[in-house]
């Protein structure tokens, strides 16, 4: 271990075997990893109950076993997004206790002996239409594995600004509101213009021509004139959920 | 004139000079002007009173000075749309009777001897914020000259979506509303899914960034959610007052 | 009901139960729906003979039946676009007095107890070439569905301009013209400049290489010289035909 | 026939039936075509010997061979390009005399009764690798079917530039040189700065990654720094072939 | 004023004077301002201490300080930003306590009366070079005139990984980290890895040739392979800013 | 020179100075101008009096003048293009005998001992607008440089189709059409259809917004309907007048 | 063969049958290739064991085979990039000693007998993750083919800084760097920035919505603030690792 | 200073003041730089003779002052790439020793007590315009000053294609080749072709239209068929000339 290198190292100063300077010679080589900087990788998931995250598109099912098997081992949570139906039957069969979202297109697995903590917070997912539900589904199910209480919107667009005004309340709750919406992506400046906290915005792919798969909505969110608002990758319903999740859970904490 | 000598060819025929058939071989060749097809330039001021329009950017101040003069000698009225200061001051000059708008960059040069129309209809122009002031009156100046009644409320944007909502009584009374927006473009979607009167969208190239200098408002108008939407180029205030102005012309006739 | 809800708050405050104050606190937090706003979805429809649209693309045979079931219990007439063939069949199924029209991929629901109204006004609708016809006749059955009267030419193109000018008569009588072109779209501009009317341009995405999926097409029709020229996201040939039908209708009302 | 009718009419008015001013107005109204100008569609054909075109991507089999069956009863030429398999099967089945080009995907069907002419003048075509065939050997059968002498080289690329200079005689034989290249289209300049004749490029959408579809290849042959290069749509083989037969056969006349 | 008439309804059907049914139809048609809407604008100054802002560029100096004098009328303090050093002594002119930012080209106006607050929480600014200056102040001076405590450090790039490196503790302290980068945009995936808490990655507008004017540094910012990375408008500091103030005052308060 | 070296080598070959194997290998290593090939770039100024070309923009005064004393010391014409006003009178101070364009920006200088040739064949070009005035005129000066007869019709544009149609003898009796025209770019494909010469489209950059600074016509003219329409680059007047002039003069030899 | 002809034509000199003038004249005419330049094709490897490539992509099973007879018969190596699986199922049938890598899509054959090269050097390939591979290792195995050292990190990313800094010794042995990223494509900056040695970045189409099919990767990598990196087409592992081999080999000779 | 602080924690290990554990802790969160890792920047400097290089860029000229200053006292070399005339002048002013290239744009300021190393290997520099010289010279300087021999050659391009072919011998004994080009930037794979060493092609921003500043080029340059190019980005002579000495250089050494 690394670790050991680094303590034996200082263990031979001590003892007069290295002098200082020379000491300080290798410490200058040594790999960062020795320097005890590994624990980057970890120290989310174990300090904040945050899981870890397979991000399944373009890997094989072989290769997404294989990565939940390894964290796993040593995490509490996994989070696999992007799952193809065939991946999700797989990482069931192998983790009975796992959920499996067919629209948001996730798993989640949790240990078993550790026991469910209490949802914090709360985190509004608004979407503009059906078809943009598997990106703000995704969202709820990130920012739920994340310890967000979450609450879901699904039916609200620009075009019947009622709807929308109908759930204000609610959303003046939330700590952080993440919007998905595809086609012109207004819904985004909308409810910017409503609340008073941070709102990330999720274009989504949906729409034709001149929807650009997503772009026409990824330039309107970007170009919002409601202050608050941020944005996140087109369909990328997982980084705005974390995002949300993480400004939730730090003004829960 | 054409039309003389088509009429002076069928005196021939009626007069047995020409026979048939030969008229017929000198009809084909004939430039189509000479068939009368010249007044299709024409004939939209004379029905209608709509204005010959210069579009002035791109030409000199002596271009539009000609042009004007020819227009005006048979046209009663002229719009010129675009016009820089010197070149507005020029068109006064010469025409002193005009109206110039300056922040529409507009001048109206009107023939004397005909009285004013009583403007009919309505149409309605809204626009998002002071910086869209420009591309916004011009369509306004565009529809007036046109014979529409006009109303115009220039504070509206999405992110202040109440202030939409309080004229919501007098967009409904319009035949047809002109939505002027840059940035995110939200504004007509948001106008479009409260009305039920066509909504001409005008991009305009306010913003800055991803805007792209009216991109993005642009996309976000074509992909609206509401139906009812159409959308003109960037910053064409003209074309959309020209085309509100069509419609409620004709709604109102 | 909401409505009811409201009503319940005056009559208290006609019977001394609510103080005024009182129910103007309560007035503000009420959802807007409460208030009567919720008509907006379903005035378009009680009003004008308007249909409810169901966009079928990314929706499931299953969500488009239930949507289509909500909708044909208090709507007289549901118009199902882009629809596949087996969700047209299904429909036709369920509502067999439906009708299909394959190549607009359109499914039209009229309630049965409602005699068809009289076709009113004229919207002329007019392609290039065979492969633009998808577009156009979805333009065609959303104007009808809407009470317009439609006259569709679809072997026009700007290479063979002649065969345009054959129909210029009638394209003259029409209150709005949908032009549905793809490749450089140029007809959407002739036709433009040969009317007085509003003419509804709708890109298509027919072409290859650098038409890029309409993209060409979209742009020329942005950047027509031809005055009252209006345009329409790539393909959206119900949008092109409701809007048309928008304009038909005021201006034959 | 239109004919008639212009005729007719003229004939009223030699006999005194129709006063030559009221035989002006109806002028103005007949539709184009009956002025003669549906001979613009045809004339090229009856005066050339070119060939009438079907592009058949898009269209099925049946509206091929609906409109092959209503081209060859008048036309002496066929061309059918990107035909896929199963229409070009279908079209070899209805004309057996037809000739089908796999690579090229073209099928033309003559008409038996008209000898075929000599070839004319010359047309190189050159492309620089056996992806760019395709589009390459479509443009030799267009060429050739409207009457020109093709000779074509398909292994030259700029970066073995000494096969190109191999064929340098060749080259600067041809009356038009057709230069079909994908990826960065550099060969059309380097081809262009060794002739004196008018060289027509095609970009492929051969490539991948920044190519993208051919827009590499189609702006730098824009850029040529090379005199008398024009460039048409990427893959549009049948489009430079027409051209540089055009050029061919005048300077061949 | 609004509430005085809806009051004065709700008296009239305290007093009988006007029937519940009668009220409620009224109700409707209140514009919504009226109900009380209108408070949207004002109370996030209000509750939060929030500056109200000028976005200045695009408007003349008049409409600027007309603007700002409206503003400050009511609002504890005003932030004005994208100011022209014209704009900004004109604004120091009128308003002598006024913090001008030359480098920020931002204007903040206090409302003597109020004291400073103590700010609170940490949002860390970082950005790469000293052209990025701008961007990133104007991100410093807008967290802080929102109540938030602000570290900036201006000098870290991913060329030279180790300066980053060199502040990671500050960076880990911080509730929200503004990563202001031009070029490639590196440093915020750079930075997201390090750290548990939202960036909000502000691409600039610095670079050249393919950067696009900032397009490079924001599509890499939005492709991040960091989670909690979110994503404003290039060179959009202000938003930057302001979305790091909201999400540090949530977790601070 | 380079010919001497290798007549020298030749000739040590015919002395028996050197092998015929040692002179092969020789051979191969001398640069290629010494083999003739330098002849390229004279050849077609002396073999068919095309003028020798200098594209001013983006060189000094000093820099246009130098280039231009070096060619007129070998060639007999001289055509400068993209000439500032400066440049311009430099060239006619310096060649008194030179003609300046000032519209098409262009400077021809003629070798006064060579008689004007006598114009062949014919060239039309064709513009839509009087802000096409420069592109279509470089076209024109470009072709008659090159002796060729051009006529130029300057007053024609889609949107009054009946101005074109009026031209259209003249049209079809040119070997060769430029046709400038910006905005949507769609005269092309009309001229396109209406001849059977090639046609040249040139997109101009006249235009705001959608038009991308001519990126609407370029794409707009790559997908003409019509056969027989090739593209140059936006603005490249020159260009089309020297593709148009290489097909004209080849026709008429 | 043309050298033989030339031989000819020298000996013909010689021997004074032919004139050092006229053979000189000849030589003028002679095809390039005849002088001897088809060695250009040849020489890498003849001269330096480079492989020759067969580019599979866009090439049937057939065609491949082709290729890979004709060039094994006078090459020593043969590398076949972007095989599919089937092709190279063929090309090992064929080749039996052929060594195939089914993730980098390639099949390298060796002439049997030419022992092995020991491999020189050291280039360094790194990639970011796990769907990065195929074009990570197409630059291992070209880079190997043409006799390079390789080693290979294929888990490191700026998300997780610390795995590549403990890379780092063996980062700066290498002579050459290929990074392969998606996404950000921010690897190639922050290697850019810790070595000495020319990175060559190749974007990988990894990712999703906004990376535009490696569009962000490739512009982020070009704009590196980073000295010394070099960038190639987006997924080009074969020109990474050909790139890095030829600078590796050249300081290894 | 860090290695002070560094040093003394590891004395007070050899001291036993500190036990090796508790120094370990106190290791991690060292900053970086305090390990040693600030020497980074400078180790290129020292050890290779390379240049502190200042990008002026949109850096006032009291910055670039201020950091020259900087750099001077402590590195051997300063290269100042696109200076201003004025903050070139500056530079003169200050460094008297310093040289100016005014078409590079560069100055570079040699530290007068070390003597000028010999140069050695070889880079050439290749352009094909006046136009491109600017970024050409760039590389030039560039190279130079990181102690690599240059040739440059700035009057080839490939519509020349022989003026190309007439510096072959000397192309061919470069280390590394940089092609600079703008327009359609078809040059760098002609090169590509010809050459066995890596080329560096710089696309620049010379050309109009459809060059898109320098796009064109780039793209094309991405997607050489030749092996062996890379790419920088547009208008980077600098990196173009940095990564060329550092290919030479390793070679050279």
């Amino acid at each position: 271990m690394d670790r050991d290198r680094l303590l034996h190292l200082l263990q031979q100063v001590a003892d007069g075997q290295v002098a200082p300077e020379g000491a300080l010679d290798r410490l200058k080589d040594l790999p960062f990893e020795d320097l005890g900087f590994a624990h980057i990788d970890h120290h989310r998931a174990l300090r904040q109950g945050f899981p870890e995250v397979i991000f399944c598109q373009g890997k094989t099912q072989e290769q997404v076993l294989e990565i939940a098997e390894r964290i796993t081992a040593h995490a509490p949570q996994l989070l696999a997004t992007r799952t193809s139906p065939e991946t999700a039957c797989a990482l069931l069969e192998r983790f009975p206790q796992a959920e499996y979202d067919k629209i948001a297109r996730t798993v989640v697995v949790r240990s078993p002996d550790i026991p469910a903590e209490a949802e914090k917070g709360l985190v509004a997912v608004v979407s503009a239409g059906t078809s943009d539900l598997p990106v703000a589904r995704e969202a709820v199910v990130t920012a739920r594995a994340m310890g967000a209480r979450v609450e879901a919107t699904f039916d609200v667009g620009v075009a019947g600004i009622h709807r929308l005004l109908a759930h204000l309340k609610s959303l003046r709750a939330a700590r952080a509101i993440v919007v998905a919406a595809g086609m012109e992506g207004a819904l985004a400046s909308v409810v910017g213009g409503l609340v008073d906290v941070p709102v990330i915005a999720v274009p989504t792919s949906i729409g034709y021509g001149a929807s650009f798969n997503g772009l026409a909505a990824l330039l309107a969110m970007l170009n919002s004139c409601a202050s608050g608002v941020v944005v996140v990758n087109i369909d990328n319903g997982f980084g705005a959920g974390y995002a949300a999740a993480l400004i939730n859970n730090h003004s829960a904490a």
